[in-house]
């Protein structure tokens, strides 16, 4: 028998809390779809009313299955909840969920509210009722709850049941601080549900300070806790909240003799690049050592491992990384290495026998060139020239002879600093040069840089593949510094898209930035004339 | 009334299988140094004879407190411990202190090693007695037990009476996939303790693919075993051991009444100096989000928290950063409040009474920035100049009339495709102009596109302040295109540092990426001259 188990995600707001990240009202609207389509029961889309970002999220909300969510604080003292302006902003955002947080430590009453014990109880049980006569479906944030119920156990109980009589339907106890170990956090939520408050009605939130947010909402669910609050990846205040990257494989494939979650299966192989995809909104590296879902989670280096791995893989796999959408990495040079290779050139079209000499020289040059710091995880556009030009079948469309791009910041006649970038690229086609130019300004013209002025020169007169690059556009591109051999370079990324919808992603590593884009744009115009089917001139 | 709990660090060893990792014996001895001196009771070096490295390694051993401890595996079937060559290896290493590594799940012995349960234990009581007859302290680790347990309870505990048997000084409990949740392991170790295996002869080694290693540690050593093992960092094989940059201060700090270690205090202040020498000695970029010792580990972002850390820092943090040697930081965002922002100018040496309607003036700007694409978080010297804008502080020592770079890439003489950036910069000092060239190249002097060309010809006559950009250079570059009110804009972060060890990254913004570059550049210099006390000429 097996108990329904509530996902409540925070990204968007304590997951914006995290030093570095500062999401737009649109990629929180990005985010929130990955939520929904994974199945969490809450989103909880941030603070309305506490910065213009989260103000305008809530003034154009998504549709989404899950439960949106405002989140806000109680009353402050000496206001009626009514009157209370930070409240309203909360209830103004029309969610038909909001959290408040709530003081539950004596020590926080005292030194950072300045009030008496009996005021705080009443201010949280008159924010709840306001909220829950205004028809909103309310939970209350009990922050540095077990901090609080060491301190003085009676204040932070009286916490809890004035937001339970006044109508909250979850409280959820906080480890505001991450500072409360696993085991102590599954005695204190047994010693609250024997004290009066039912499992079913309560929450856990933890933090990561001390390495533990995961297991602490695990030992918190053992206890009978139905809620459980996170944010992907981990992100979070300080070293973030528990992540729920971990805790939905964790509670699918190791709990499901004692709760279901709305995460169904065929969302949870969705896991990993719903992952990746957040780090690519946030432009971060991806972490490698990642529980689940990182690109070392289950790559196995171990001589003894590998060798074990390939008689059966759940020697040393504790779950298929297919269940959560991951791949299993084994050293290059081994068989399985060259079979997900094969796989992986069939999806695009490439058909290699097994056994082919060109499948290890593909696999030394993806070692080769990522050493230098070219990266194809998510670059498959260039992944694909690579690996035609090893197979022979990369067709040659046309050569750039050499190219030239000058930035010129200075003052108009208005007097005020513009810039213009202009850009000169020779380009053989056959045996035709071709020399066109471009130019790119910041101000007025509402338009880019050098990359821009690059971009456009080239596609300017490319002769017989004009009318393939006509309806291409640079949807993205993200720049990093990383290490090619001991060197620093420049990794770029630009993804593609054209008129039929489809999009690729192609990479150029330079210690020049300029060089590095123009070899990604490069790769683009080809991968875009190979399937296209251009005929080389 | 304590117990001594023993440290066991596998950074050499299980760290090394980290995905990318692969230390040089140099690196090794480092790290050596430093786990000795952060006072750890074992080292393990590595696997003598499996690897050039670690034998180099193991033939000249640095000298420690610390044991040395060479790392095996049981005999091979159908050989005598004394005509083992890979046992042979382990003991020719000529360490204090042995490691031996044996199986203890059936499904292991049957599947991977292909042989009978009581031919395994056989295995593992004669090179275990094999060991201790050479004077080895010997320490068995019983790989897969926990999953061992679970499957075949019987055989497993055969194995560590065998070793112990054969005397062992230490029976190791491995979760060796790292899916054994918390909860399971205490329950695991509580029995086997009760089955005869003293817990001060148990220790418990874990991996983190389900994010719970530390708690996992923390459970077996609740329920009594008296060694852990685990890694710098959390470094190893998938997705790492238990971290001890984690266990070290949590054991330290929170678990002081009932276990002690060998590390003192003042060894525990040098933890985040530690981290980041292994992420150094790396060149990894730090996780800021590490507990303890990452950047952002007691960055208070949330305006509630950063308003009463103000007022008590002990409001929201689990420990003193100083006990770790990590430091509090209050970021600025627009989530923050005008006492953050006071308590952040008197940090800069900026002076600002409560009630200033700067204070006001200077958040409106910081939110008016970020909401074109600015990012103050990391970089503070950028918000320092423009507080000081507000507030009326902000000497003015140059002005930039203009610049022009251009990028260049064509064939050189030897048909090489080569690029070469050219800057020039006018400048106006006091009356004077001044006109710089400065040009980089790509190939051949291993150096950088237009930003480095900028840079040095923006440094290269700044007449009176020479002197004080003489020491300055560009630590890092960051570049993402974000969004600036409506359109897609470039957010460039420059890391600076000089001869003095300071360190401050500046922001700039922009469509033109050259722009954005070149704005924090003259900021960064900007917040080097005020630093130095430079007077405007």
């Amino acid at each position: 028998m097996t108990e329904r188990l509530t996902i409540y995600d925070t990204t968007l707001r304590d997951g914006q809390q995290t030093q570095g990240v500062q999401f737009s009202a649109a990629e929180k609207r990005r985010i929130a779809a990955m939520l929904d389509a994974l199945g969490v029961d809450y989103i909880e889309g941030g603070w309305p009313g506490a910065n213009p970002t989260d103000s305008a999220f809530f003034d154009a909300l998504p549709p989404t299955r899950a439960t949106m969510t405002a989140f806000g604080m109680t009353r402050r003292q000496g206001r009626s909840a009514a009157n209370d302006d930070v409240l309203a902003a909360v209830l103004n955002a029309g969610t038909p969920a909001v959290c408040l947080v709530g003081k539950t430590h004596d020590f926080h009453v005292r030194a950072a509210l300045g009030i008496e014990l009996a005021e705080n109880v009443e201010n949280i049980a008159a924010s709840v009722a306001h909220c829950v006569g205004k028809d909103r479906e309310t939970l209350f944030d009990a922050e540095h709850f077990f901090d609080g119920w060491l301190s003085d156990r009676g204040h932070a109980l009286d916490c809890l049941h004035a937001a339970l009589q006044a109508g909250a339907r979850w409280i959820v106890l906080c480890d505001t601080n991450g500072g409360t170990m696993p085991g102590r956090i599954g005695d204190i939520v047994a010693a609250v549900i024997a004290a009066g408050i039912p499992g079913d009605r309560l929450g856990i939130h933890t933090h990561d300070d001390a390495g533990c947010a995961v297991a602490g909402s695990l030992a918190a669910i053992e206890a009978g806790a139905r809620q459980v609050q996170g944010t992907l990846n981990g992100l979070g205040e300080r070293c973030g909240n528990a992540s729920l990257t971990t805790l939905i494989p964790t509670l699918a494939l190791k709990y499901a003799d004692r709760v279901t979650t709305g995460v169904p299966a065929d969302a949870l192989t969705g896991l990993t690049r719903t992952s990746r995809a957040l780090d690519d909104i946030l432009n971060r590296v991806p972490v490698a050592s990642r529980p689940y879902v990182g690109g070392s989670a289950f790559a196995h280096k171990a001589g003894l491992h590998a060798s074990a791995v390939a008689k059966n893989p759940a020697l040393y796999e504790h779950v298929d990384p297919a269940q959560v959408g991951n791949t299993r990495i084994v050293p290059m040079s081994n068989q399985a290495g060259q079979s997900n290779l094969i796989a992986r050139l069939a999806d695009m079209g490439l058909a290699v026998e097994k056994g082919d000499p060109a499948l290890a020289r593909i696999l030394d040059a993806v070692k080769a060139r990522e050493a230098e710091g070219y990266s194809y995880d998510t670059a498959q556009a260039s992944f694909e020239l690579m690996a035609r030009r090893e197979l022979g079948r990369l067709p040659r469309f046309f050569e750039v002879k050499r190219y030239r791009v000058t930035i010129e910041r200075r003052k108009d006649k208005r007097d005020r600093m513009v810039s213009l970038s202009e850009a000169v690229v020779v380009v053989k086609i056959g045996g035709t040069k071709t020399l066109s130019v471009s130019e790119s300004m910041d101000a007025g013209g509402g338009d880019r840089g050098p990359v821009n002025a690059l971009a456009k020169a080239l596609a300017k007169d490319l002769g017989p593949y004009q009318a393939h690059i006509d309806d291409m556009r640079l949807v993205d591109f993200k720049v990093r510094i990383t290490q090619g051999g001991t060197e620093a370079v420049t990794r770029v990324i630009i993804e593609h898209a054209d008129g039929e919808g489809r999009r690729w992603s192609t990479v150029g590593v330079s210690p020049n930035i300029v060089d590095a884009s123009f070899e990604a744009l490069l790769d683009g115009i080809q991968w875009k004339l190979i399937r296209d089917g251009a005929t080389p001139a």
